[in-house]
């Protein structure tokens, strides 16, 4: 047992990179836990068809339940030398019928690690402005029932870019060493969705705070609707205090889109 | 129950027109059937829920199984003088958790009906080209695995236009009295959606021909393909011969965006 779990992760095997599309819906997030469906479980699970596990993946992001990846990277140790795209193909073979695909996938060197090689994530947060029931994206969009102030939203968010202590825009679990983080991007459009007008929100960072994506936007919802004004971010981040934070907005209207690193992974990223 | 159900269509009773949204997927289809779940048993049951039935409701276009709505029109008779706004919330209170919604809802004339008084229908049809297994969009696109010559579709297409004897793209259990139509629209575009590259077909005509979306789509893949030239859909038009359609493609890429009127009916269309 203790050999296997070790070979597994021994830097003498081949390490093979992979980009993760999911749908959060059915997962308890992404880390695998005893008794609730996850997607790093399910990926595990399907590498256990192909070569004798225990099998652990690491992932650059751990999303919370309900959270979307659409470029979700992981990467996982094998014994045999597989071709990166057979391995996809059987990855997604053994997936069925879970909504994981893998849609990518790359020969990463030894000391390569989707977490810790990573120098920046962003995500992509979808709010869907309308009263009736969303029916073709149920649970992949914030449905509110207003319109929203784009332009306010936009001056708003432009006072979280930079370099600041975001202690009011972290959840009280947050395990990270440090609240001072680099916000690099946070752009707001207004696009027609298949069902109605959608807010998307763009941000981008090296690394996030546990729920800060889910904080920005649950407080820049009160300023496009009108509740705050944009200075009112700027004072809730000088807080430096969680009390001063805006409502933290569900998780379903937020998608893991893109982790960058040093040198392009994947034939897709290029 | 004689009196009900005349009661139901008596041409005294307030008549309400209503947008209609759903996801095909759990549905075989539209029209209600004895044993199997449709969109319109679902409305009708939810109309039992505010007036005692039965309901009868007439539809703009009775989809196929799995086909999908973003504007397809009903309309019912009721007796109480609903608010439309009321009647539509209401509904979808009684919808939930059917992936249905009433997105819109207006008073209209006695002799108004959403299938004889429409003028117009449009179509969208969605395919995804990627090798992965859609997760995001399952059952939402046809998905096929290789590019497409999007101007070689468009050339095929344009054969298509105007008053055609559409007996080639027309199923053979299709009930129309006659296989002539003028096909208004057919446009053809690539669009970068949430999980890849997508290409999305815009068919607009007064009407049209049982399984005709779906047979053209399908002619058209095989011409974007490099399977057909563009020539060979105007050869297989002229021939007026089932026989000569390329294969029909799955109704799951497939939704009833829009129907027209020779009067605007909802104010979400103005």
């Amino acid at each position: 047992m203790l050999g296997g779990r070790f070979a597994c992760n021994s830097p003498r095997m081949p390490r093979i990179a992979l980009k993760v599309e999911y749908n959060g819906k059915p997962f308890a997030g992404w880390q695998r836990q005893k008794d609730q469906p996850s997607v790093q479980g399910a990926i595990e699970d399907a590498l256990c068809k192909l070569e004798p596990g225990p099998h652990t993946i690491a992932a650059a992001g751990r999303t919370d339940t309900g959270v979307h990846g659409l470029g979700q990277v992981a990467h996982c140790d094998l014994q045999k030398e597989w071709d990166p795209f057979r391995l996809s193909e059987a990855l997604n073979h053994h997936l069925k019928p879970l909504p994981v695909a893998i849609v990518d996938a790359a020969r990463v060197d030894e000391d390569w690690h989707a977490r810790f090689t990573a120098v920046e994530r962003q995500y992509l947060f979808r709010i869907l402005m309308r009263r009736a029931p969303a029916t073709h994206d149920k649970g992949q969009v914030w449905q509110i029932n207003h319109a929203l102030d784009i332009e306010a939203m936009q001056e708003g968010a432009n006072h979280l870019l930079g370099l600041h202590d975001f202690t009011t825009f972290r959840s009280s679990i947050c395990q990270a060493a440090s609240p001072v983080k680099t916000l690099d991007e946070l752009r707001i459009e207004q696009v027609q969705g298949l069902s109605g007008p959608e807010v998307h929100f763009h941000v981008r960072a090296r690394s996030f705070l546990h729920n800060q994506v889910r904080s920005f936007v649950g407080t820049l919802e009160r300023v496009g609707a009108g509740s705050w004004t944009p200075d009112d971010v700027r004072s809730a981040l000088e807080a430096q205090d969680r009390a001063a934070c805006g409502p933290v907005c569900p998780g379903h209207g937020l998608y893991l889109a893109r982790v960058g690193y040093p040198d392009p992974v994947f034939k897709t990223d290029s």
